[in-house]
């Protein structure tokens, strides 16, 4: 059978396109006919994750679910969901579906144990924080993290949003500076846990810093093509 | 009824991660819910539209037809195929379908056309270059245009291949030598009539050499989402 990637995506438009920049990436591939047949649904016209959580706004799931339930109809057999926050309702979203559903989180929070990573800093968006998605799955790991104060929280939810409302300048520069200062207290990498963040670090040439949980994900995603079914 | 654009893609992948970054990039948004929902389908395990046009080997029709079967039932509402070769069966895929079907090569000779240019080159896969794609539409509008001769036209399609197979530097700089002949002897512009070649031009500074036939489709179905139904 067909192993076609089916991406949930939208959450942000941009983020799903770095997603499938780096499906290709990573897809040992020397023609077209050798690349991963994908398909992509970004509605971005779906409530904001944060929002939701953090102030009990409408609920994103519903708009989730239709998107899922196309790829499913379409032939998707491995979902990727490119969006961190959004992982607040992967348990039922996973609940809801016979396809293979990737858990963004726990494949990052994988990663840096394998590494034997410590001391990481979790770059995020508010919602993701105060839900504790990262921090839950590190704790269970007993891995050291740091998680930016409220002042550096807010500075960063900011850059997320600059970068969704365009201003591409704006979101670097304010990322750069909650970094700068974590630096400064000794945080060893960066979980780059949202997935505008590797968009608007896309200029840094360094990315030893970084634990991109889209590569990540992807990663495992274009691994599940190659298995043995 | 919402307005979904459909991307009938993977012809290659890289075109159809263009298309889609152009498609946020043209949209005037401040925010992810003001973006456009779009759904991709990009199989890139399709028959080589080249070869089939020049050596009748398999068609790649039927593969075409399961995609766009796909949109359909998804929702998608307009179409858009960003690969220009595949405009040879657009006439075929058109009439099996009652979704709107922008038409690459007719909005890529209109900007032509509207703009005043003339001796206009074609970059493009020799599948597009032998089936007069560009050239008939051209003549019907009666602007002059410039044929690479078929040694170009084997290291045009040397670049685009180079490209499909991971080989960025080599894609470039092989476009890159026919361009500047091509200059030489009085082009005023340059069609990207594949839509690998945006890609492979990415580097460039100045734009204003080309027309790039990913970005008038683009332009075009955002259009279309603006429009009062």
């Amino acid at each position: 059978m067909r192993k076609i990637i089916g991406i949930l995506g939208g959450m942000g438009p941009a983020a799903t396109v770095d997603t499938m920049e780096k499906i290709i990436q990573y897809t040992p591939a020397n023609r077209d006919q050798e690349h991963i047949p994908v398909i992509t649904v970004s509605f971005p016209d779906i409530p904001d994750r944060t929002e939701s959580i953090l102030s009990g706004g409408v609920s994103p799931l519903n708009n989730m679910l239709v998107s899922l339930r196309i790829l499913e109809s379409s032939g998707a057999r491995c979902i990727i969901m490119p969006c961190n926050t959004a992982h607040y309702w992967y348990d039922e979203l996973k609940a809801s579906t016979k396809m293979y559903f990737l858990n963004m989180i726990e494949i990052t929070c994988n990663k840096i144990v394998m590494e034997g990573i410590n001391n990481v800093a979790i770059l995020a968006t508010t919602g993701t924080i105060k839900s504790r998605l990262y921090q839950s799955q590190l704790e269970k790991e007993k891995v050291n993290f740091v998680v930016p104060d409220d002042i550096q929280q807010e500075v960063i939810m900011e850059s997320i949003l600059a970068y969704k409302s365009g201003d591409e300048e704006k979101a670097y520069w304010l990322i750069e500076s909650v970094i700068s200062q974590l630096k400064n207290i000794g945080v060893e990498k960066f979980i780059m846990g949202c997935s505008e963040i590797p968009v608007i670090l896309k200029r840094e040439g360094n990315t030893d810093w970084y634990i991109d949980a889209t590569e990540e994900l992807v990663r495992c995603a274009v691994d599940w093509c190659y298995l043995v079914d």
